[in-house]
């Protein structure tokens, strides 16, 4: 895999990028998972029930001290491979180029990726957790335990993904009403 | 405020950190609350109604393409103030000190804080939002869409805090039995 399978379509924008950092990230481990070319990840985290496991750098391992008992899990890892100058971008399928904060895309400035996940295990310096959609090998950055509270919105909508789904209904309702 | 406030107490636990970073980040923009010192933040952002926003800089401006209707974004940012090297801390109130990916402490190896935010309204490369409780200034690192499906776990439980809710509500028995 290369940069050239984020490379722009017709419709997307780039930017010059600073000439230099504002920050620096230590990556605190690695995420293990059964997929080790970008085609084979699942398109997000709903679509498998793959079990897979983060492992923390045993320097950090004691960071995960107190974690028994809670059942999700707020993963931050780094999608290395993915471009930073991309500001608008055309999904597969999209009528048109969306900005990238609109996106999920691993293609943003900072390729910080947030999954939920379930934590279903710890064993020393590896969780077991299901939820997870990237490559093996995928630098973990942080873990951080998942407050129902000021985390879980279950109301929240997504303008461009409900205007689809308008579409879709429509569809089917089309489909239905037809003999 | 100095790192002082977050020096370690008794029962907390730091370690050396990596000589290099293994990643860089950049600032996208600032996020400009009502709090200019710490104390002043509320503890989390539950505790407070106040309307914030996000400036995200000129360059990145057109990420911010196709929120309209958007109504919760997850906000990465950057806790500038917070050191790094404590894998274990001693919350104020808590029994014992607790693994730094067990806590949503700013103070952890890399000091991403992550806020779902209600979308209040979009004025150019401004957002204004609610949900946030960090201080004016903060650097902005990233801006998603919050989506129900993936992000939203109402159930999820946290074992310590879990703890901590049998105790209050044994001593709130406890008096409401007492005469």
């Amino acid at each position: 895999m290369s940069e050239a399978d984020f490379g722009p379509r017709p419709g997307e924008e780039i930017v010059d990028l600073p000439a230099a950092f504002d920050a620096g990230l230590y990556f605190v481990g690695r995420v293990r998972t059964p997929w080790t070319e970008r085609a084979q990840c699942p398109r997000n985290s709903a679509q498998s029930d793959a079990v897979c496991t983060l492992e923390v750098d045993p320097r950090f391992a004691p960071a995960l001290r107190s974690l028994a008992g809670t059942t999700h899990l707020i993963v931050l890892y780094w999608m290395d491979r993915a471009p930073r100058n991309l500001v608008a971008q055309q999904p597969r399928h999209a009528p048109e180029a969306r900005g990238t904060f609109a996106l999920r895309s691993p293609a943003r400035p900072n390729p910080i990726a947030v999954s939920v996940v379930e934590l279903l295990g710890i064993e020393g310096e590896t969780l077991r957790v299901r939820g997870l959609d990237c490559l093996d090998g995928t630098p973990l950055l942080d873990i951080k335990p998942y407050f129902a509270s000021t985390d879980a919105r279950p109301q929240a909508r997504v303008g461009w993904r409900e205007a689809e789904a308008d579409g879709e209904v429509s569809g089917r309702e089309g489909r239905r009403a037809a003999p």
